[in-house]
């Protein structure tokens, strides 16, 4: 059980729960683009001029990146702001809006929850049919809990399904808020899709004051060491965002590697080119190996399911492709998961190639 | 007016309002130990070896640093906790805390009272009287507004005074506190100070349920542009912290940097001899230059007073020298000092020498 501290990739205890050294491990439990932090990122920081901005406070206003965010995604400065990663802004989002009733669309992100307690939120879940594999559809069913709802957060595309929200969903819900009530869309993973300006809802939440788009930009660009995400919304609301962050939230070496890495577009046609041929490939070879695989995804991660026949559970399977040096995340921990749900990030293929032996020999041997 | 976005040390700022590059400013706004991050801090990042950073999750739980910090300092692990800077431990505090009244002294650190505000408290302040040079020493005033407040949050020593609060103030403090009210000291300053351990409340606050001493770790080592601060108060309370703080909220580096920095004792006794030598130089030519020095500091930043009799304030002065490339922090802007207040960082002789000369230059000129 590695993600006592954290959502997978926490190498550390990894390493205490296995024995084998951080370096060692292949990591399928957290979701980073597999190809590295951009090369300009890398280079900057072998240069070693990274210590010319220790000795100064960061940019509180992080001038230099929103600009440049603004300029990428045809928004205006005054809707952008940056957080020491997306959960510091999902918890300013929450908090700025004070939901009395926050619905979530379960299985999803723990930290959607997490952050409408912390507000003091009441939480209302809907459960996404299994049967459906977890699709978030147009029904009656989503829409009368949205209808009765504060706050709306859903994952686009979701985390752990991969899945994005049926699009005519998302305007049946826009279409339904009343004054007050407030759609957050969680964009962390969008950016690895091929599509992503045609789904994105980042340049209606500039405009629409009760859509607020969040993004993090440590999974596509492999930085969560770093921490950084962005928020969209109308000013006002970037306005009270603001002023519940805690000054100089974001350091200085995140706001440099953000605006060194976002301008890279070789690096962003690399990786949606990678993803578009390695995820179709990984999920074929998982049902080879016997996994039941979460359709419709889109993402650069993998919901799977281990047949309760084969006798093993997410943990045990955790477990045992752990200690060969093989880290994946046990998904039984999401709320409406079932004991056998693991989550597998897609890497390269030499690297799948590994896990799918390994998981042949495990499950089968 | 450069205090705008920060509180002093916004380069960027200071970039755009005087027409200098960033690197030509001799900074005296913001008060960072002149010599630079420690040696090994600044061998790390230049080895490049950083990167290996970027790519994972940072430890959730700082297990390493807590671990040293706990060591240097003499108390228990769980007394220990990390923040994104002591801003962010200033504010999780007072979140925790929620108390219906917040007691500060004035002049003090801004951030006191937003964070206050942000934690939907209330705002009592005394005023420390500046005909006694901003001293805070025994008596009634004080004490009864301690007694109608739930939380009392002061720095140890203030900022921008530079002086402790009398020893025998706090006790009677803490002597007084009934059940349910809390003493916060800010002691992110006091790592200067060569009797330090003496006066530090830090191993207190281990074992007293009604003391939390917060710690800056980027003023003594140089890196306000990574973000790094702690906490310690007991388990209990810590709990509470961590429990409301957003996750990751420490980025790798950060971690990294801190375990390098705190092994340093050279450069500690270095920083410490120093200022021993350097502070009263300073405050003996700032005296000769014609200003007023606020006594009794003993931290790396002065604060001192231009007679209304030279016509200049403090806003005036900080345009005249920000022209020539020195920066000063304008004080008026704290709330309890008049329009003639500057803070002065103490730097390293030959930078003194120049704020020296420019301050007599511009005053008498």
């Amino acid at each position: 059980m590695i993600e006592v501290y954290g959502h997978g990739g926490d190498l550390r205890t990894a390493s205490e729960t296995f024995g084998l050294p951080e370096g060692e491990f292949i990591d399928f439990s957290a979701n980073m683009n597999p190809f590295g932090p951009p090369p300009g990122v890398v280079r900057w920081l072998a240069e070693g001029e990274a210590a010319s901005l220790l000795a100064h406070y960061p940019d509180p206003a992080c001038r230099s990146l929103r600009r440049q965010l603004a300029a990428k995604y045809g928004v205006d400065e005054a809707c952008v702001w940056i957080g020491n990663g997306a959960a510091e802004l999902i918890d300013l989002a929450l908090r700025v809006l004070a939901p009395a009733t926050t619905l979530i669309a379960r299985p999803c992100f723990v930290e959607y929850e997490q952050a409408a307690v912390k507000a003091g939120s009441r939480l209302r879940e809907y459960r996404m049919p299994a049967e459906e594999g977890f699709a978030l559809t147009p029904g009656d069913a989503f829409l009368r809990a949205a209808d009765e709802s504060d706050a709306i957060v859903l994952g686009h595309p979701n985390n752990p399904t991969g899945r994005l929200p049926d699009p005519e969903l998302l305007e049946a819900v826009r279409a339904r808020l009343s004054p007050g009530q407030t759609l957050v869309l969680d964009e962390a993973f969008l950016d690895f899709h091929e599509d992503e300006r045609r789904f994105s809802w980042l340049r209606r939440a500039a405009s629409d004051p009760q859509v607020i788009v969040l993004r993090s930009m440590t999974k596509f660009y492999a930085v969560p060491g770093i921490r950084l995400g962005f928020v969209v919304a109308v000013p006002e609301t970037i306005e009270r965002i603001r002023a519940l962050q805690t000054p100089w939230s974001v350091n200085a070496f995140a706001q440099r590697i953000g605006e060194l890495a976002i301008g890279d577009e070789a690096y962003e046609a690399n990786t949606r080119g990678w993803l578009r041929e390695e995820r179709p490939w990984l999920e074929e070879r998982l049902k080879e190996a016997g996994l039941r695989v979460c359709g419709g995804g889109v993402t650069n991660y993998v919901l799977a399911e281990i047949p309760p026949r084969t006798g093993w559970t997410a943990a045990k399977l955790q477990a045992a492709l752990g200690r060969r040096g093989i880290l994946i995340r046990d998904a039984s921990r999401f709320a409406g998961l079932g004991s056998g749900h693991i989550r597998l990030a897609v890497r390269l293929r030499s690297d799948n190639e590994r896990l799918v032996s390994a998981l042949k020999q495990t499950l089968n041997g």
